[in-house]
């Protein structure tokens, strides 16, 4: 295992090299940031026309339009759902239009045809007898229309538990298209609209559920037909897998589309000998961020770390490309990249970012940009200044590639085929309702220099699993698991006594690995199989979510939507809406009512990790077990 | 005429009365929100992720994550434009769905069935010998698609010249589908995404594109078809419109849908009758902000004012019922309208409001619930507190109601019907042509407490008339015309002796009203016209826009648009987006080379408009005249 104490060792030595190359890096703007501005911190600084800025004082307790604390909190909040809820969403639109230009010659093919024609009969698409790729031009013809369909709700809601669907329905929360939420946010927001912060908690609700039960989902099922359903693979994490002595690209971003033919385009023979005739033993293709998650849980792709050690891949020094596409892109990375060799090339029209080496990437050209891409990495090994190299000796194995239907099939493994039927998370339900297994948790979300980094996902892993927890995690949560060794079998010697009996029957880690951000849709998926195998709701079974050191607006438009399936939310970082009572209520207590759960937030793991077991007890005392 | 200190001596009153019943008014508001955060106003706050809010200062001149001034403020900025954006065509959706579900035996009919076949004729829908209804329903579907189909751009901008057309495309910024834009614009602002003030100012009028000629221009196509295309009618304006012995009713807001329904509610004998028997003359109803402005153009109900005088309405201890659609509405009136008697109702679950009464306006129920909500206004009259009631005694004569059709059919009664073509604008390029007039401004949007509420307006408005410059208006603007009395055909006295000859033989007031700020739109249709008629593009005719005193971001997204569709815009108040060098060049240079045109912007109104003189006297010296 790798503690955290070892890898802020290593971020300090990192540190130190940029100072040598007079480098700035997060932690010096960190400083020169704090402390932070209190009107933003707590939610009560409005921007939303030019009468203003305003912010609520106690001597000022309404903006120049009247609207009070409530509201401005309320918009700001409504807002960060919106942008996240596009973030993830637009990912998912990308990667459908991908699926609508596939085709068996071109540069994107269908990976898994299965999941295609299960998704076709879900739409309603025919299948019989038609070409693969007619039926995929279809699915993601309605696939699209998602986004902008003038009538109707989501398709994906009628995959959650009865119970569910009738509570979304009679709350008013049943998600239409993805963009019109997104554009009704921003209308309820606007200035002279909206001040009723329940008004806007509900519409938030509703929003995050077109990304939850629609664009997220869509996203992971759409990559998995194209780019294959991942499986159970190892693979290692931390920046020790940077290579010394070969060509070293870095993938970093969310959508898929693009690593995976820089991932291709890699293992060309031609550019391999290319390489080599270059003096480098190879190339080697790494990940950061959920590109990471992405391209590791389909091709085994290594894994140089998360959100907050951009910075510190190229540091190394040893990187000859960092290669980005969308989402939690540092900025930073033009000018640090320019204390070095490296070449930072951006991809997507999403991301244009100064100083960066912009190639447009095209569905139609795909590979053969990529081609040129690795290409242009390798020309560049030879700029490496080996003086400048510092590769931290550090990396954990890993074993990675859990979406529902490998988890199933590990679950099939043990059950009883005398008694049992196969397919189902029977045992598991099993395995709970013993009490051998508490519950799970799903981990998820950023790391966030508000907190120490990688500190709060760590301590809450370890205690979680000491009492029987399992942990299901996804984005740079996961890789915090990854880089501390806990995606190891052998972390389950980390378990209480009855997780680990669970992990040596169905030969899995105490953790598991099951995407990128995006993915948290099969952690949904998950929880509705397990209370539909259990004949009760996703709010009753002893399963919440948390996120630590959360940061992005995509992880609000997430809570939210775990929370609308009716999933208790753990923060450890707190939402800017401190400055609302009201809002601070409606958060933690007022979608109780709604949707029958709500966020618990607090800001020490230690704390929080308590919370989240006397959560998940009070769940199963609930349900009398 | 009326003054603006004349108008500021019945406001100064209004303030008095106010502070008897102890309520805040929005000047109240300025003075505790003063001064505002400098972070804010110039555009250099960050609150898109929760590692932050960041700020950009000399010493910290990076966001935790790296963006800079440039990507902080654009970012900032264009999520005003898809804020902005989203509020006017969501409103267009609102109109699409009524229209959708219009019908002969329902609440909401066909009224201009000829610009609805027109219509349906642009938009490939069959017409021959179709009931009304059929082709009403399938032009919205047609309509309520342009917000979310997954592929091709806004049909509209077909409309524009082929210039404006070749540009939009070959600049990459041809509007998709409405809400789409929306959320490529949140996602592309969100953290981690593009950095690039250029690329964020290029989806911005993209953006804006997809609100001008694509949300904004079904608003008001569809509220003409649905509620007749407005012709010239008489009215009168400012608060004295006010009864002293009527039941009052204010409607206010932006969406006519609603008032639309109240006010043919109050014309219900029933109704009336029902009003004196509870000893009133009559019902009374007026309209504020681009309510007002939607039925006085359809009905000359007259207009009690514009966006700062909203609390003043209710000041005047005279009004029993405020009902507000969306847009624009003070949170501040609900406990305002606790002061007095006034019964404050909201309709619209997108404005949402605590304190009031919400009703939420249905379809199918629309005409029941205006009669019940003038029913209830009626009961609350007995309520009125004559000893708190004070009208001031001043309004002005108003000729409103000038789309493009009524201009059209204006200058076809000057036209010469020997050599001219009927049905252009020949005669208006003929005028300018020969300098009798110098050109056209269009004077849109809000008032603001930024500068002296109106003033800008005035003054810029007199100017301009002074100097034979035609001025088109709408919204706020054009409110501030009415109240001042510049909406009259007596008002040519004031203008240049060219102005003042066309004014006469033409039969026109030298302002013309063109409705709501959603019609700005007919002002892009009339520019498009002059420019084709001309045969010349919309960028080289002597026509520009001017935002004195604007406020909203759907004031931005306008701008925007305005800009894109090659038109200059002078603004009296200071985008918010100072703190950034390359932002400042951008809006004010940089998109002269995407579009040709830009903003000009001085908070100074005498020098604005010596700026839009000669922007105006330099397009004529291009053109050779």
């Amino acid at each position: 295992m790798t503690t955290i104490e070892q890898m802020e060792e290593v971020t300090a030595k990192l540190k130190e090299r940029a100072c040598e190359v007079c480098a700035e890096t997060w932690e010096d703007r960190v400083k020169k940031q704090t402390p932070h501005c209190k009107f933003g911190e707590d939610g009560v600084c409005c921007k939303n026309c030019s009468m203003g800025p305003c912010r609520i004082t106690p001597k000022a307790n309404r903006g120049i339009c009247g609207a009070d604390a409530h509201a401005i909190a309320g918009r700001n909040y409504l807002r960060m759902i919106a942008a996240g809820t596009s973030a993830h969403s637009d990912h998912a639109r990308e990667i459908l239009h991908i699926l609508h230009g596939a085709s068996a010659e071109g540069n994107y093919q269908i990976r898994d045809e299965q999941k295609l024609v299960r998704l076709a009969k879900e739409y309603g698409v025919p299948t019989e007898g038609r070409d693969i790729y007619d039926i995929a031009h279809e699915v993601a013809d309605t696939g699209l229309a998602e986004f902008g369909k003038s009538f109707g709700t989501q398709i994906f809601i009628k995959r959650a538990t009865a119970e569910r669907q009738r509570v979304w329905k009679e709350q008013g929360i049943e998600p239409r298209a993805i963009d019109r939420e997104i554009a009704t946010s921003m209308h309820m927001t606007n200035m002279g609209n909206t001040a009723d912060a329940e008004a806007l908690i509900r519409q938030g609700l509703r929003t995050s559920l077109s990304n939850g039960w629609g664009g997220s989902m869509l996203g992971t099922e759409i990559s998995d037909i194209i780019f294959g359903t991942p499986t159970v693979r190892t693979t290692e994490g931390n920046l020790g897998v940077l290579e010394h002595d070969m060509v070293n690209i870095v993938v970093h971003g969310h959508d898929p589309a693009f690593s995976e033919m820089v991932v291709t385009a890699a293992e060309v023979k031609e550019l391999v000998d290319y390489a080599k005739s270059k003096g480098a033993r190879g190339i080697n293709i790494v990940g950061l961020c959920c590109t990471a998650n992405e391209v590791a849980m389909r091709h085994g792709v290594r894994m140089a770390g998360n959100f907050l050690q951009q910075e510190n891949a190229i540091l190394t020094g040893a990187v000859e490309m960092m290669c980005v596409d969308v989402q939690c892109i540092f900025p930073a990375l033009a000018p640090l990249s320019e204390c070095f060799h490296t070449k930072f090339v951006t991809s997507s029209p999403i991301a244009r970012i100064p100083g960066s080496i912009y190639i447009e990437f095209k569905q139609e050209t795909a590979f053969d940009q990529a081609r040129e891409l690795v290409k242009m990495a390798i020309d560049n090994f030879q700029n490496r200044d080996m003086s400048k190299v510092y590769i931290p000796p550090m990396k954990q194995n890993a074993v990675v590639g859990y979406p529902c239907e490998q988890i199933i099939g590990h679950l099939d493994g043990v059950a009883n085929s005398h008694v049992d039927e196969f397919g189902t998370y029977k045992p598991v339900i099993d395995a709970i309702k013993a009490g051998v297994l508490r519950g799970a948790v799903a981990i998820v979300g950023c790391n966030n220099p508000r907190v120490r980094p990688d500190f709060s996902h760590f301590e809450i892993m370890k205690e979680l699993l000491r009492n029987d927890i399992l942990i299901v995690a996804t984005g740079c949560a996961a890789q915090v698991a990854t880089k501390a060794g806990l995606l190891n079998r052998e972390a389950k010697y980390l378990c209480g006594t009855g997780l680990r009996r669970v992990c040596d029957l169905v030969n899995i880690p105490p953790i598991l690995h099951m995407g990128a951000c995006v993915d948290i849709s099969r952690m949904m998926l998950l929880a509705t199989g397990i209370a539909r195998d259990w004949g009760v709701d996703t709010t009753q079974i002893p399963v919440v979510g948390c996120a630590p050191e959360w940061m992005s607006e995509k992880a609000v438009s997430i809570a939210n939507y775990v929370v609308s399936t009716g999933i208790d939310v753990y923060l450890g970082i707190e939402p800017q809406v401190k400055g609302s009572s009201q809002m601070m209520e409606l958060i933690t207590q007022g979608t109780r009512k709604i949707t029958g759960a709500g966020y618990i937030i607090n800001t020490n793991p230690h704390e929080l990790v308590t919370a989240i077991i006397d959560g998940i007890e009070a769940k199963r005392a609930a349900l009398g077990i």
